[in-house]
């Protein structure tokens, strides 16, 4: 058993934007000596979240950020704006829905994923970020 | 320290069915050898999710639906469904919404969960499905 | 390798609130002998749930609640409630949504996260509750 610890460094446009992060959670995997046990998926921050859906650009552009515009619209009142004179509270409210982390099994050295489906990240803040992302893989 | 690797197969009606599939993981536990640990619970596929709830009718099979509905409407636009011509872009829009993992602490070889709490997967696909689980147990 | 099994007692006011729980999580990695790995942290329980936020007054008193209830009303009607004759219906429903399970990774023995980013956990029930919280600690 043991533990290999990885970053991912992934530069987002904000604003609701969903990236595939699969390949780079894959590498993490294939590059070590680890063929059964766990990778943890955890992205650092309070305006991001970390969950697995189909990628395909009407789904990640449009569906997700529609149904999150009813949760926490970008133009509603949040308490936490006039604490900090900023424009990101509907950012907070919505990863804290999805949220920051994910645990993925490994098994036969691989990834277990369907078909249609990808790892991703959602950057939900109203400016471009550098996020940084943890895998955490974990077995033997 | 090891892991011990399980997959349970289910068969779901879709439609945001919620099943109970709590006996099926800690059978996982009670027939290993780990004592102290977790077990992460994974569900393959973008329209379905694993979580806890109270597994109880009214709840399990109106009160969740209801407030999905509100979220991803069965009926609403999507424009996943207007790529793939297929009518499951709420299904997609669910799954991110509850995710689909879950890890449970095990402790004195057995899996720690609430009283009123089991472990669910949730299918909100518009068809019956053939759902496979993965529980992957790591510990001592 | 090892796991180092925590529990952890809040009392909490119920009704939506959301406690920082980051201290204690960090008290059981601090008091352990494991540099790199996981600490998955697991709230027991179907009406309460454990995520990570920025932990401020406005997000955590209002935004987040403020959301939760145009999914889940306090006053909708739950078929739950009518099974129970109690009135919780909205927090089983709520607590789907943010779910009972976090993993955060652990490096060069520090539990890593944003600078605004604590470890929260939300009580939905109708009554002051005390709630118990499990950290597994899984490293080397």
């Amino acid at each position: 058993m043991s533990v290999e610890s990885h970053a991912i460094e992934v530069e987002t446009a904000g604003h609701s934007q969903v990236l595939d992060v699969t390949e780079q959670v894959v590498q993490c995997v294939d590059g070590g000596a680890i063929s059964c046990g766990i990778a943890t998926v955890f992205v650092l921050g309070s305006t991001a979240a970390i969950t697995t859906t189909e990628f395909e650009p009407g789904l990640a552009n449009h569906d997700l950020a529609a149904a999150l515009e009813k949760v926490a619209p970008v133009s509603g009142r949040y308490l936490h704006e006039e604490t900090w004179h900023d424009d990101n509270g509907h950012a907070h409210v919505r990863a804290v829905f999805i949220g920051p982390s994910l645990t993925v099994p490994i098994v036969d050295r691989r990834l277990q994923l369907g078909t249609w489906q990808q790892i991703v990240l959602l950057d939900f803040d109203t400016r471009p970020r550098s996020r940084r992302i943890l895998v955490q893989v974990i077995g033997e």
